[in-house]
């Protein structure tokens, strides 16, 4: 199964980007899009309808503000949708936060931090694990390279400096 | 030209009651329809696209936490929306707020105070009036009778009780 | 109809130049001012009151911080009147777009995202547009364009770059 | 010289009562209105302007939500103007606090606590005091009063109850 | 795969047994347990641990305030965790929503809105249904339903009242 | 050493009888005074001066909105002094945490959450039992029950209901 | 009668130096120290206890984060104290604006905007106006130039550029 | 007794460099170390549960965003443990102080001011004092020189410059 990587905007790419990498080191296909909820509805909507037909198991959804396209495409899917609620708009990004998170009963997002794209890429790896050993075997890899770089960083931490 | 009250759930009913109300009082026809961004987004797309062609003016649309029917709406018609804030999320409907004020460029949304009914309706008006000089003459009359009821309250304002 | 651009400041002319110059590319007319609630509220109180008999069908009004500006002209107006809050005080501009919202039932403004010069002047001309056809043309070409515009974008997409 | 209560709604009559009880108890004349800065705006600039020489010596205004009284009644005046956020509207009155404390360079407004009738009618008394030996001496005895409840209070205490 | 409901304290049940419900609704076997991030720490490590490999696919977590126990149940996994942020706490609750949302990279947690019981079950569900097709049925109904749901109440409107 | 629990009035009293309800289940003698940073400042400052003189080892403070009574005491003494923010403010207390956490370099007060009056005593009682070894027997005697009653709640969790 | 300028720190100046800026303008005699509210609280304390004796007629304290200074120094005198809340914590400063302004009932602080060190100024002039006619005048010219400033920015306003 | 520092990641040195250096200035012990709450929990716990056997008497834990680690040791402790919130997610900090300030019951963190390094180490210098005279004078002639530096840079003010 793939992962759709929808941007709300070009400027969301440098967090796109991390999810993309992310991604790739795992070796998960996925497709990237930029698809506006409010300026390219259209396509939004048909993304969405038609994302589990076209193989995708996740849908990956960045944007900022008033940020709707997680949950335009949420709208139109039954697969998970992950939202990554992207910086710069009210108090670092409360806006978008709130508007990814908030979702009405029904129609969930799955949200990560702000300019989350490593997480959410790790979260759909997570979810496609779940029928793909390789993929769980890969996340165990994954989660003790992380823990030993930081032994590695305690083990080098010097301070007073 | 009517006016379409969209209520993203019944739950907005109170609020959007108010704007009804106004409506009534100025004599403008309005059409109530129930339609999610979330549940019904096909409805809320169609809504949209052919607002215009049926007669409608101005779009108010009503929701509450990740309010994104305001925007939803806005995305597939060229009508000015105003979009209500309802209460109930974080900080008393600050999530709201924000997901309805936040719009990205190129697709407005006219955001009222939260629980705005009223206010949604008179700005309706207010857009309305610009081709339709009863409407204007109405609005003149509205206003003076505010002005009154303050000024009638000050004059019966008694403090200390 | 015209528009009038009202800032606050002299500091609020960045915002104001992208509604200036998109009001242009939709050919409206609109006259810019400076004026301000505190400090010249007379002149505030003047625009307002004569604002409908000048031509004027819209008052777009860009403040910051305590925002009262667009408040203030809606008091003395029954034109629709936008508020576009700046950004620069409390949490990237929080104060100023509550300012804007929270208006007290019976005088409306019609608040943009903050910053949000571009989409008062959309919003403007959508409000113009319903009595003109030829801006209601402009205006689905232009929505074509935001939709042609991320549709290439989409199309040239390259991630991982 | 005396205090000029103004209301920006009936609403707010609880806040502003205890204003008037506190004035009321230091012998301090007042005068309480309701003007609405955006449905009475020319009441409440006439408030403004004529206020230093109708006697007042300060003027303390009561608003909620985008709460702009307080900044329209100093927008026409040099007197000084406190400033009472009331309660009710985003995370429990933020929105008048920023509204009524977040002032443009050159026109201030003296903001106290949210519903902070109390302390607004005791800073007019501090400010009247400073010409007025007789209300220096009675805002002592006031000082100690506080004191000695507080020492009251604290002799009774008993923990665990 | 059976989905792990794990309540930070007794008084997050009412948002887990929507979540419960939903489960049940769906034919999805699910394990109920509270246990504290802070007050059975190796308990929830041990879960966190042991999860995968005991059959279950999504772990859901609930815990309000410091939320602490979704991020503490997936340091210990790579199944995918969904953190469900209860009120109660600063603001409604940002206290918990933040404290789920923002993880540090490397360790996601997929955030649903406050009190979102049903949402988070829900988005088990949708990723269960990745390598379940009856689930994935189950949810293109459940999908109709709420459209329908919502359709009726659209055709039963009255407004005014 | 003794504990001083100081409340900046009498409405603090049931965040407070949390505390003593604590420190006398632990065995550590306490004395509880109301003294206010703002009406009986001299007490405040005295209460700091002699605290360690006079045989306390901890001071906690509580005291809501712009909550400075922590900080005053603190100004006076070089005892660890604990704030417990009080709800009641902006945003169910925001105010009172900001105030009492984010002191100036020099001064450090100890925050804890919300009303929370039992972990304080609880960090008190940690930061006697440095020097007292059977009050570091009673605290793990404490987190094993702690402990248990959770485990307890989960054996006895039935969800659904 | 004098104005007492009174910074927490160092780090205060250029705040501070915009209201010296200002009373030197207005021709008003002041006096400026350094005095924390937790470093040197008996200074804070002595300066509250003798301002009044010592010919000031207000107190402006100047401070940021848990801005306790203007509290600390109303908690000693009954003049008039004006708080300035300055920028640099959580959500640029909001932790400074609410600890000024959300004092207990009487105690009151007059609370400016954010680094409104101006408007301190001007209001403390405000004050002192009222018994000083020469002032008053030198107000209402003030409060003409600014007018004439903004008319002028107002005339020779280009847009679009 | 030593003191712990504990990095949440090798980003939060600036702010541990400053606890480091004031342990330092007070001759106190200690030993720092990178352990991560979700990367490498194990070995936070493993400290958490070590640190009073291993002669630690106060740990200091930091943090950004969704701030766990504080939180995370003190599960594993009896000891007292400082937690310094670090600045970087939402608001300058507010997601990392709410996850370190709102503890549960029962399992107390003593926060301090956003990237208060050098607050949480005279904090746990001030724990320490309880049982060490040197510390305590220690700390008295610091608070002092503190004054002295405060008192001396009020000497040398000049405003205006």
């Amino acid at each position: 199964m793939k992962v759709a990587l929808v941007l709300g905007s070009a400027s969301d790419l440098p967090v796109a980007e991390k999810a993309a990498g992310a991604l790739k080191s795992f070796d998960v296909e996925f497709r990237a899009r930029i698809i506006s909820a409010h300026r390219t509805p259209e396509e939004a909507a048909d993304l969405g309808r038609k994302a589990r037909e076209q193989g995708f198991g996740v849908i990956i959804a960045f944007a900022g503000m008033a940020a709707h396209l997680a949950g335009a495409l949420a709208a139109h899917t039954t697969l998970p949708v992950i939202g990554v609620p992207c910086k710069g708009g009210v108090a670092d990004g409360l806006d978008a936060l709130l508007s990814t998170a908030q979702m009405p009963p029904g129609v969930p997002v799955a949200t990560v931090a702000l300019d989350g794209g490593l997480n959410a890429a790790l979260l759909a790896v997570q979810i496609l694990s779940l029928s793909d050993k390789a993929l769980a075997e890969r996340l165990d890899a994954y989660k003790r390279r992380l823990a030993d770089e930081t032994l590695k960083k305690d083990g080098e931490l010097k301070l007073p400096l």
